[in-house]
């Protein structure tokens, strides 16, 4: 058997079986296709162009990042610690109205997209104005990617009215349909600035091209309060009413969602998109996550936009969500670390309907992988070697980054000055390790 | 005038006054201590053996870890997700009782001091057995630290009895005093762990001393509900009663302090140190910081021990504080950037009596320096240096740490490969930031 490239990590995680760590496999990869994980003593016979040895590394799917706005990383530290309105009003918006444009669009795409690359994020959906260009900075910098169409209730640079917002997610379909790195979702704003009558365009659009639906929802009590003075019904009440709930909708926040909401969600088999350095800087809440789990809700992560974050970091996010999620629920057994790096990868495929391609180490999927460090100082000593990967390492470990079987990402080691060497701590670690 | 070394910044930190950043300034050092900050135009005529340009680059003190456990690091990882005392009683203590020793508190402390280092932390307060060996394991590592002379209601490897633990703590200020690097603390487990007449003990051992008192209190639910049975008085009105809270009282954790409390610390001048992530990977709740800092109590930042949290990552720890107390408040206008920097550094160096010597940068103070880069892609663009170092840079981005004026960590910039180079992404960020 002749293959391209073997990786030969300390630890595999594929993802499916969820949580399962294989100490000392292989993954094999031809033409930019996963080919197999076998055990790295089986290995014998099989003839590879390149061998990559990673002893001290886990190898894991890409992260999916399943809610951002990549643009707005050239506004990133504008305005720490306004209040939220006067935060909008006084630099974001302003800002934008200056800046947008599809120039914009693509090179802070472009940065964030690198930036994303490095916290080893492979695939991301993003949600802002002039998404044709925000998928030419997202691909360029080399990710995959869902785009969306948004609609919103007011006008911008980009479109003036829902049908203008419509026509541009309608080209969008037909600028990528042969596109194998972009797909693309119609992105209603939110339930308060999208009305009924453009939700039912909406939802038409999507049902044309059996497209995703990525909407921000429930994300504050004061969204909550105006929907029931105006509808008389909760934001993921009337979007059942009017038809949008399905497999294929992305509820994005979903901080303030009530039982019954949860209930609709669950029913339908809508995915959630968790953002919780967000929901925490903007004071939004607490997402009853560790809930929306037990119920059967696909539950993602996302980094939101960094105007209220402000990293990409898919890794630290999820790390947040797991030790807030206990907190929450007052259970240190819930969020465990294999459901939530799953979260962080195969749930976020599935959530945006790239579960067919991406999200987990099997056989015909793409390489989309990455191998993070559990060498490191900041990672040893090594018992549990997800829970380290969770709770120790950082994406500064995540040393090695492939698309498609090609490396994208890769980190040297640095020989400054450090106060311990990396063999020695290895050294005094294991020596303790091995007295238990 | 001539001086050792200067460190010629782009921004200079200087955390006294509060929330100033100084653009193009440096920093002069000589024989260990800071001689003066001054704007970089006006260097002219000083001579300096060593001058160190980082232009991309914040400088500020060195972060303060006012709470750890420092030997623990060896036990990072085990168990996790296992309920509270599943956790303890099958995992962690028999560890503990296999390995507890001299040499295990050695060797823990200098891997634990050297991620500490790496990390940017220059100053440690400890709390655990052998305090001797921990401070040697701190001190070789290239830190200062607090090590407490712990006095807990069991026995140990280390001692039976309150009498051989007083004992133990008093050799230790006979150990350490001619010592510049190491100060020693008495350290009471906690409420429930020690009786009256043993908290008698410590605070006469600490006024004989002039020694600071360095507890876990009001960390949970239970504590407090332990308390009020065993004494009918809350834990934190018990320590006021029998005369601990002073300036030189640390209180670490401070869950769930009520507001009754909350006054006796801040009418008594004791200090709190702040644990976010071990409050919430142990579900021990969520402690009103915003409120504590409002009514003028010192709040420190630690880390907690690597077995309930697991990094020793003190700007990592403190962007959490600022996002959980925005929104356990329920306000973005809450811990503002320049106040949570303050908590990392200063507030810290005053929580333990290291404010003669360092925590900010002023004439006279040691050297102990980080400098961070706000250059690189994780970080771009800077329109507030400050916001940028707390909410998008990481512990990776702290490439240079001094200690007492010498250079004791230093990160080289990697050549790997990269999806976009650092002068392009500044480029581009730079063009856009001038547009706005």
């Amino acid at each position: 058997m002749h293959v391209q490239t073997v990786i030969e990590a300390g630890w595999v995680m594929p993802m499916k079986p969820k949580g399962v760590v294989l100490p000392q496999h292989s993954v094999l990869i031809n033409e930019g296709k996963i080919v197999s994980v076998v055990p790295s003593a089986e290995t014998e016979g099989i003839e590879a162009d390149e061998l990559i040895r990673l002893p001290d590394h886990i190898v894991l799917p890409g992260f999916v990042n399943a809610h951002t706005h990549a643009p707005m990383h050239l506004l990133r530290g504008m305005g720490a610690d306004l209040p939220l309105m006067d935060w909008l009003q006084t630099k974001i918006w302003p800002a934008e109205g200056k800046l947008m444009s599809p120039e914009f669009c693509y090179e802070g795409s472009l940065i964030a997209g690198a930036e994303m690359l490095e916290s080893g994020i492979t695939c991301a959906s993003d949600h802002y104005f002039f998404s044709e260009d925000v998928a030419r900075g997202l691909t360029e910098a080399g990710l995959k990617c869902s785009v969306s169409g948004i609609v919103i209730g007011f006008p911008s640079a980009m479109a003036k009215t829902t049908d203008e917002y419509i026509n541009y997610a309608e080209n969008l379909f037909e600028r990528f349909k042969n596109n194998p790195k972009v797909r693309v979702t119609v992105g209603p704003h939110a339930p308060y600035t999208v009305d009924d009558s453009a939700l039912i365009k909406v939802r038409e659009l999507a049902q044309k091209h059996n497209a995703y639906i990525h909407m921000h929802v429930d994300e504050t009590q004061s969204e909550i309060e105006g929907s029931l003075k105006q509808y008389g019904i909760r934001p993921i009440e009337r979007l059942h009413q009017l038809g949008l709930l399905s497999e294929q909708f992305i509820s994005v926040h979903t901080v303030k969602a009530d039982d019954k909401e949860l209930e609709l969600l669950a029913k339908t088999g809508a995915s959630v998109v968790h953002c919780p350095c967000s929901n925490l800087k903007l004071a939004s809440g607490f997402s009853p996550i560790a809930k929306m789990m037990r119920m059967g809700i696909n539950v993602a992560m996302g980094t939101d936009g960094v105007a209220s974050n402000d990293k990409v970091d898919i890794l630290g996010e999820t790390r947040l969500a797991a030790m807030l999620g206990k907190a929450v629920c007052e259970d240190t057994t819930q969020m465990k670390v294999g459901d939530m790096l799953y979260a962080a990868t195969l749930a976020g495929a599935k959530a945006l309907g790239w579960d067919d391609r991406i999200g987990s180490i099997e056989k015909g999927k793409d390489a989309d992988l990455i191998a993070v460090d559990l060498g490191n100082i900041d990672a040893l000593p090594v018992f549990d070697p997800a829970s380290q990967l969770l709770y120790s390492a950082g994406r500064e470990d995540i040393t090695h980054v492939w698309v498609d079987g090609t490396i994208v990402v890769k980190k040297q080691q640095s020989n400054g000055l450090r106060p311990l060497s990396r063999e020695k701590a290895q050294k005094i670690t294991k020596t303790w390790q091995n007295k238990i």
